[in-house]
């Protein structure tokens, strides 16, 4: 390996393995029959030793070292190289065992969450749990950081973010959302009763498909399949796949869930193919990722003015169901705002309570305060402290997400951040097309998937998420765009 | 690596990775978007290149030829290690540039045949065709032979069966066979006009989900789905999957196809798990798998006695299409001889001249004497001498099979092979079972599949092909075995 065509060769190469773990998984999660889980693991754990093995190389690390010297390339190989030697230096950090030792663990995790939510018994996810802790714990410590261990965990999916930045934003969150939400639950009662009748699978699933080319998700380079957890993955920019639940008595489950899947669809169908494999062919961080989900689901999707295109194909296939339901009905049941019990189907204001709760928990894990034993009890608590709810079970409580038993911590708040970069691009797409509002009315969405594309999804890695939010808004991520559009809807909707 | 553990680690590794390949060969031809194709290719190259880096490692083959000589192994052992050494030995003939440009052309070679097929012109694959043979041709130099070139290529797919064995069965195949068919064809006339009614997709659908759990398909370890060309496939003994493809004007394809893709299936499954990544948890060849197929899809499932069990749920869900059809009536139907365009959908007999022209014209371009310009030319010549048939069309001519597409060459005789072992297999079964035809017609095939997991699938690659046969049967592979259950089911069926 010795020049700039050595480095994206080899770089491809890791992309192909990891590609091929994401297949693997994908499969794993909507195909694969249930005898499988065993052999399966053990195909992962391979492919991911593999893949840390290529990441990992000394040759490779000569190379990235040489070119990043190197003065002949132009401004987009620095910038690949930089960004793959940093990521590089990271891999060098994990040894082989770790690599193994995690898959393995979260493989288990995995089994022992799933068994535990059936039974709804924490105690059975308990010990794989605290090994998962454990490992984090140590990982930040490989990793390095500067003031707090979760700051390593924090960069794994938002590069730069860390705690300290996460206690500011949620401490104006809660600030702002707190008494705000408060004010609305002491206000005009919503109707969303509708949402709760009987609405066949297979007419939803239509009508799901019909919600993500409306979006223009091109299926020629994707597909929607079940899961029990719905997700979006991606194989390359040609196959990015989403996948949805169904619930036959919640219609709302499903819509926003198309949606929002569809909308990190999206960002993976708009990165360029000629730059697979490099950074400039990878999303920027799962906080932008997220601002593209949440920016479809809440920004459009769960504006009046979408619902005003979608809402008579929508009655046409459940007249029965939706007898007497105006849009605007639709509209405002589809913005109730009701503290619950699950994350996933939370308002979008109720949802950053939930996140807040899990950060403070995770944090608190990496920093030695709380026990993994103590969990439930914990969680119960601060649901009652924020959401002023009597959590019934382990299974509407702590064991509801799936994240930790993927061994995933630092993760949750990006979907925080994500709603506000959304909010703030809203905004900005509005200002560059003042008809944007009356075209999401008309049910063309292309020009707004357009500003995207060549704002975001386009770019890859080019930008760091703050600098692409500076590049595109003229500042810095600033919660008052989201705050801002909080005030607007929800003051007409509940008549504050 | 230094023991025989560290063996096994390192196989289970390799294994690990053709197993991932085989799920995107899955996901490939079942699933994936049509845009997928390209990075598929690539993702898939990559893992033939690791797979075959990890296949010819150097240390390995040190270990192995450590261990080939160490006398505290036990038999299972020692097995391993000598069949380990055999491939490794020959991979190790193979450089990773001939792996990539194999990987390389056949994924364009498919692509082309694709187009072609679909054009209904053969030129379009041409190109593509002539560099596989060129490269099948410089394979077999490279792999060494003793007699004839394409002894190289059988023997990847039936280990030690030589050109020579192949021309000599063949011979005898077609003393019997053209006069035998001949005969039949002079006599009475078999009315199959009712399984080109219309009958309804879900049906059919549900029907092959009947069939195979009737053969005691385990559908926890596994799953049907659609395809454009039948297959099966594993992923371990724990995820072994079939396809089917479903004509609504013809219920025959589909019936026969699901009970061959799950008699391949039920190989598979029986196969020890505990043996995942070793030659002892792999079948032995192509042609024992092809015996497992054939001996379901023939021998049972085209026998008056299995559907004098399953004829009546059969009609009971189309009872309007098979009105006035007696299962003699459909036992017969199943088993009409008649000279056809299209190998997969070719009764029992004249299948194996279809495999035939297929040997004939592999082997004279592996030796160079016809050239792949003339093939449709030559292609339509045979199919009117061996079937008396016209072919209308490149189509449903020599772009039929995907066998070629795929590079695979050396591989059709294994169909025919595998068709007189389970001749073999099943006389056998019967002797040492005088139940079992009267257990079928009660709708248990339970003591059938058990026999051939005790003789057969159990014990993997603990034999070859030919000493399982004499194992079991007290013989090599024998012809006479076919030919008696041929002469004896069509003498009565067309009282010859």
């Amino acid at each position: 390996m010795n020049n700039y065509k050595d480095y994206v060769n080899h770089s491809k190469r890791i992309t192909d393995i990891n590609m091929s773990m994401a297949i693997l998984g994908w499969d794993q999660e909507t195909k694969m029959p249930k005898n499988g889980s065993k052999f399966r693991a053990q195909q992962l754990s391979t492919l991911a030793e593999i893949s840390h093995e290529l990441s990992t190389k000394k040759d490779f690390g000569i190379l990235l070292n040489n070119l990043n010297s190197d003065n002949s390339l132009n401004s987009d190989q620095r910038r690949n190289i930089s960004l793959s030697l940093k990521a590089f230096n990271k891999s060098k950090k994990y040894k082989s065992e770790f690599i193994v030792e995690e898959s393995n663990l979260v493989s288990n995790a995995f089994q022992q969450w799933r068994l535990a939510k059936e039974k709804n018994d924490f105690s059975i996810f308990e010990s794989s749990l605290t090994k998962l802790v454990d490992l984090r714990i140590k990982e930040c410590e490989i990793l390095g950081y500067v003031n707090h261990p979760y700051d390593a965990l924090l960069d794994q999916y938002e590069p730069g973010l860390t705690t300290n930045e996460v206690d500011d934003i949620f401490s104006n969150v809660k600030e702002f959302l707190v008494p705000f939400i408060k004010r609305i639950l002491r206000s005009n009662k919503i109707d969303d009763s509708f949402f709760y009748k009987k609405y066949s699978n297979n007419k939803q699933w239509d009508f799901g498909i019909e919600l993500l080319k409306k979006m223009d998700y091109n299926f020629d380079s994707g597909r929607q399949d079940l899961s029990a957890h719905p997700f979006s993955t991606h194989f390359s920019p040609e196959d990015t796949r989403v996948t949805t639940r169904i619930d036959e008595n919640n219609l709302s489950e499903m819509i926003w869930s198309c949606i929002h899947e569809g909308g990190h669809a999206l960002y993976e169908q708009g990165i360029l193919s000629e730059n697979y494999g490099l950074p400039l062919g990878e999303t920027i961080s799962l906080g932008i990722h997220e601002s593209q989900s949440r920016l479809w689901e809440n920004n459009v999707g769960r504006s009046l003015e979408f619902w005003k295109h979608n809402y008579e194909s929508l009655k046409k296939i459940f007249p029965k169901q939706l007898t007497g339901v105006t849009v605007d009905d639709f509209y405002k049941a589809s913005n109730n705002v009701k503290p619950s019990l699950i994350r996933t189907n939370a308002d979008e204001l109720t949802y950053h309570l939930h996140v807040i709760i899990r950060y403070e928990i995770e944090k608190a894990l990496i920093e030695g305060k709380i026990k993994v034993a103590d969990l439930a009890k914990i969680w119960n608590l601060k649901y009652y402290e924020y959401l002023g709810l009597e959590v019934p079970s382990d299974t509407l409580g702590v064991l509801q997400d799936i994240h930790w038993s993927h061994g995933s911590f630092g993760y949750f708040p990006t979907y925080t951040i994500g709603s506000f970069y959304a909010a703030q691009f809203f905004n900005q797409a509005k200002i560059d097309n003042p008809n944007l509002i009356k075209e999401i009315e008309n049910g063309n969405n292309k020009n707004l998937l357009n500003w995207l594309r060549k704002n975001i999804h386009n770019s890859g890695k080019r930008l760091d998420a703050h600098k692409l939010c500076e590049k595109i808004t003229g500042e810095k991520l600033n919660f008052k765009y989201f705050k801002d559009y909080v005030i607007d809807k929800y003051s007409k909707i509940y008549a504050l």
